[in-house]
């Protein structure tokens, strides 16, 4: 056997003793691994110097050398997450309801764990420990496949995750990382179809749209976002203007950040100048439509329909001017990726219409796009949030790491 | 645009009305269908005989004869059918918890339509017309490839459907045929990511492969059957052979029909001959080990390995006797499909150590595996069984046909 395949028999083989393993010993070996972090923060430290030398070398951007970082600070709140996770309940085991049908048989629907999940994910390290534990307290066996910038530093993280589920009795097999990180180990795991039951790709338009067209192994699609704020004619323009102001400025490199600024022609020449105003404060780049031009001058930049297909990760915010809720529906639709979508109204029927006929993960009315976190909307520690339609959409917390089965209590019903 | 491209951007079109439209409107089409199914029998009738002969020219098989012929009562049947899946609940707009967060945003998750839906299926006409209402009704548009062999009466039916929702006010593409029944258009439906949101191939192991492996779609796996029953030590024997004689006999045809009886050795010489001489009364072929064959003596083939992973879809049975319940766990998760296995027994522990271990989509103590259906677990009627684990395992009734989205109701929140 290849070594994916026999890494990819070993998490599966720990996934079926994963699946009936007690809460209490998943939750030992939970705060096993945060202690043992807290308590080799000089071996990760050590391993993270390694990724951060060479990716100065190699002239990686700020940014993103930012986002490798590991210090003192962020292992202690590695560490503090993985905690709040063991004190989250166990989603597997649960049956919501058991029925008695009228032959007799009693049956229930229980959650149990999805099996192997194997995660594609790029440079931060916090992702391999915090997408692990969720797995492994959701009773999952977990692949880790992170990006080679961030190989020392989560070759070091999964050495301490594997020693501490052993010294708690799990199967060290429930989490790996995969050695190689060249592109082939991505292809490999998208063709591991008898070991993996589920792919995650978390990163840019480039890798998911790879990992969809490609898998033979279902995925669920995270964290595209191009993400709108539709200010209508009936907003409140103070209301309008700090919504997309937090909506685009809270965090510029997430997914849920505001990309595309839609306003009522109606209410365009009050609100416009206000909320540039408030923009500016951060020096955001407008691109916008003739007319939003029009109204705020040399200031703006024109906006291409590329522009309105993109998610920036910066502070850069296009603006179309529209003419009523119809023409900001079928833009979103158009142009939109199914992720968080906001309308600013008073106006009761359009809050309505909106929320109805917007196709997204999450929808709002009169709030901020930056709220769609799992931990915002009560879920928990997430996985990521998922864009797409099947099995699961929004945050992804431990529920969604799930299965179910069906239960049947018999006694010798024949049909 | 191809023709499948054009087919596929009118159901979306179509999907996105499909979204809000009233439950009553929905429950108004259906009604027309189940009446004009019975209107126009005759048109029904008469494409249904096109089919029956090039059918019998051919070759065809007398089984398979029967699952394409339709007449007067199975019209009746498919109508009646459409009445019941209109006199269910609608599953679409349900939020089942709408929460306030601190910070006073309240948020709920509500469901809505999974939008298009395409299903590749065989040669039952009454798929099409079943299939396609459960789609209906779940707020989907759908796209029905069919076999060639009931392509006449396919497309009667179709028509008739189409002619029904107009007559509603639906948009007429919510319901279409692919007319192309070459392998090409399987093909061009797996790639028409843009337009189709799920495919649900419903068939034999080929077909399913072969669209599990190619789509760039997500897919949901349903109808490969092959169960077990499991005679433990402690099982009542009587009980034992009523189960396994309805499990493989009830219908041998259909995905939840028992292909392999386990039987602990401890139980063997008693179980073996009495279940021998029930199932002799339908001229069961056994298929089984060594130690089966010395039980049982002459009237039992011996059993290949191959034979273990056979749906069989006939009246055969493959029989191995198994050390105990360990060894019959193990042999389930190698040789089984993860549709529905049971276990006999009047041991607790042994009832519980199955229903935990066993990883499949029903499982069952003390009952024979036929009743895996839509109707008997009380979700009304289904479009199939899903063998997978994402999205929905097991029977797949309306709510299966949804998705979700997240609905956030806010007065200015900003994070």
């Amino acid at each position: 056997m290849r070594t994916m395949e026999i890494q990819g028999a070993a998490a599966k083989a720990a996934a079926v003793k994963m699946a009936t393993i007690t809460t209490k010993l998943k939750n030992d070996a939970l705060l096993r691994i945060a202690d043992a972090l807290e308590q080799n923060k000089d071996s990760i430290l050590a391993a993270n110097g390694l990724d951060m030398a060479a990716a100065r070398d190699s002239g990686m951007a700020s940014g993103m050398m930012d986002r490798l970082a590991l210090d003192d600070g962020r292992i202690n709140d590695i560490a503090k997450a993985v905690r709040d996770v063991a004190a989250q309940s166990d989603p597997i085991g649960r049956v919501d309801r058991l029925e008695r049908r009228p032959n007799g048989l009693a049956i229930g629907r229980k959650t149990v764990p999805l099996g192997v999940i194997a995660i594609i994910y790029e440079s931060r390290p916090n992702v391999t420990v915090d997408a692990a534990v969720l797995c492994l307290k959701a009773g999952n066996s977990v692949i880790l496949r992170g990006g080679k910038e961030a190989f020392n530093s989560n070759n070091a993280l999964v050495k301490i995750m594997r020693n501490a589920v052993q010294n708690a009795g799990l199967p060290v097999d429930c989490v790996s990382l995969v050695q190689d990180t060249t592109r082939d180990s991505v292809d490999e795991l998208m063709s591991l179809t008898k070991y993996i039951d589920v792919l995650i790709p978390r990163g840019g338009a480039g890798l998911i749209n790879r990992v969809v067209s490609n898998s033979k192994i279902p995925v669920i699609e995270t964290g595209v976002g191009n993400c709108h704020v539709y200010v209508e004619s009936a907003a409140n323009i103070d209301m309008a203007v700090e919504i997309i102001f937090n909506a685009k400025c809270r965090r510029v490199s997430i997914c849920n950040a505001a990309e595309t600024l839609l306003v009522d022609r109606a209410i365009a020449a009050k609100f416009l100048p206000a909320a540039k105003a408030r923009l500016d404060t951060k020096n955001v780049q407008l691109r916008g439509c003739g007319e939003t031009a029009a109204i705020l001058g040399s200031g703006v930049v024109p906006a291409t329909d590329e522009d309105y297909y993109t998610e920036f990760y910066d502070y850069i915010l296009a603006v179309k001017v529209v003419d009523n809720i119809d023409s900001a529906i079928a833009h979103i639709s158009k142009y939109g990726s199914g992720h968080s979508e906001a309308i600013v109204t008073n106006d009761y029927t359009a809050s309505q219409k909106f929320l109805d006929e917007i196709d997204a993960a999450a929808v709002y009315v009169n709030a901020s796009t930056s709220f769609t976190d799992g931990g915002e909307f009560g879920l928990g520690a997430e996985i990521g949030i998922s864009t797409q339609k099947m099995h699961a959409r929004g945050p992804m917390g431990l529920n969604q790491l799930t299965s179910t089965k069906f239960v049947i209590y018999g006694d010798g019903q024949v049909r």
